[in-house]
């Protein structure tokens, strides 16, 4: 299991992106909408991981709950695993609680959400990317 | 940069290290307190980064704070660098606010804090390992 990305909640993307590319000096940055989820997506690479920072793209966007709730700041960490479906049949065995089932994120990944209450107030996205 | 670690702050460490190596599968674990910082930390080793679990050891812990106001949840990220103090003074001259200087971190380490405010609310470390 690995960190595939730390999430971001932000109010203004491009504003985010700039101030995030300058403070860090991250060179690629792609740019994706999730429709599904609400939110417009940059992703910032780095050597062994991601930055994702999110803004929602419209009012009933869970993104847009949380900022005018908590304002800014951590929203999620995603663990990647190689067989999505296997982990969370072991993590419901151990009482893991998941939001919803394993769905088909961007770009063929697969995706669930562990509870935050599974995780000590920590919202955690499991996912796994297409074989390539 | 590589994301170093994500720091969860929690009220009860033995608790929340029993439920996150049974959630997330993870056998090896370190303990260390961090007596500058007032707090007792678990690392959990993942393939590519770390989890870190916090819990305050004294009423003074900024981290005792932080969960008397928010609860228990993500608290910062850190990004590794190999040159902490050229990262500094380049960040500097792009406006980014630190919280203290650089300083001794456990096993050798030097760390600073970004201030939140540069990072739309992320509390986010800067962190150099000794060279092996």
């Amino acid at each position: 299991m690995r960190i595939d990305h730390v999430a971001i909640a932000v109010n203004n993307l491009d504003e985010a992106v700039k101030e995030y590319r300058n403070a860090l000096g991250v060179k690629e940055v792609e740019f994706e909408t999730v429709e599904a989820e609400g939110v417009r997506v940059a992703i910032l690479h780095l050597n062994n991981s991601r930055i994702e920072l999110m803004e929602p793209t419209k009012d009933t966007s869970p993104i847009k709950k949380f900022l005018d709730t908590r304002g800014e700041g951590l929203h999620h960490i995603a663990l990647e695993t190689e067989s999505i479906e296997g982990e969370v049949d072991r993590m419901k065995g151990t009482g893991v609680r998941f939001l919803g089932d394993v769905r088909a994120g961007s770009r063929g990944t697969k995706i669930t959400f562990i509870h935050p209450k599974s995780l000590h107030g920590v919202l955690t996205e499991l996912c796994s990317h297409p074989k390539k």
